[in-house]
């Protein structure tokens, strides 16, 4: 059973390069990688919170969240 | 032929959770990943340094920085 990943971004430029580069470099034998534009789906800002993200993009795998540079503070996308 | 990702760190807790977890997970199908402890090879700080990593622990695809959370500024290996 594949590990579920989340990759939470904004759509910003710094959010697509990590997309396109490191989400999608993920394993796909062994990870399944969602990816969710906190933009398009505001609603889920609140997962993306719970789960321990500051700001994005960022992983979510295992319980753990990995900051990949900055794009935008979750704080902002909430304005 | 595989793609050449360096992955910098300074075996900090935040950097050995980034490589088990993060590193660790990329497509070995796809890309080769080469651990580099700055901390015992402080010679190539300068080689991180040129290839623009300003914290590890970070990933370096393709000419992209992926600094990922915070463990140590890359400042802070040359004391």
């Amino acid at each position: 059973m594949k590990t579920n990943v989340k990759f939470y971004h904004a759509g910003c430029p710094v959010c697509e390069e990590a997309n396109s580069e490191l989400a999608a470099a993920l394993d796909p034998a062994r990870f399944a990688v969602e990816v969710v534009h906190l933009g398009r789906v505001p609603e889920r800002i609140r997962e993306a919170e719970a789960a321990g993200v500051k700001s994005v993009p960022a992983l979510v795998m295992q319980g753990r969240v990995f900051h990949v540079n900055h794009g935008a503070a979750l704080s902002d996308l909430k304005r």
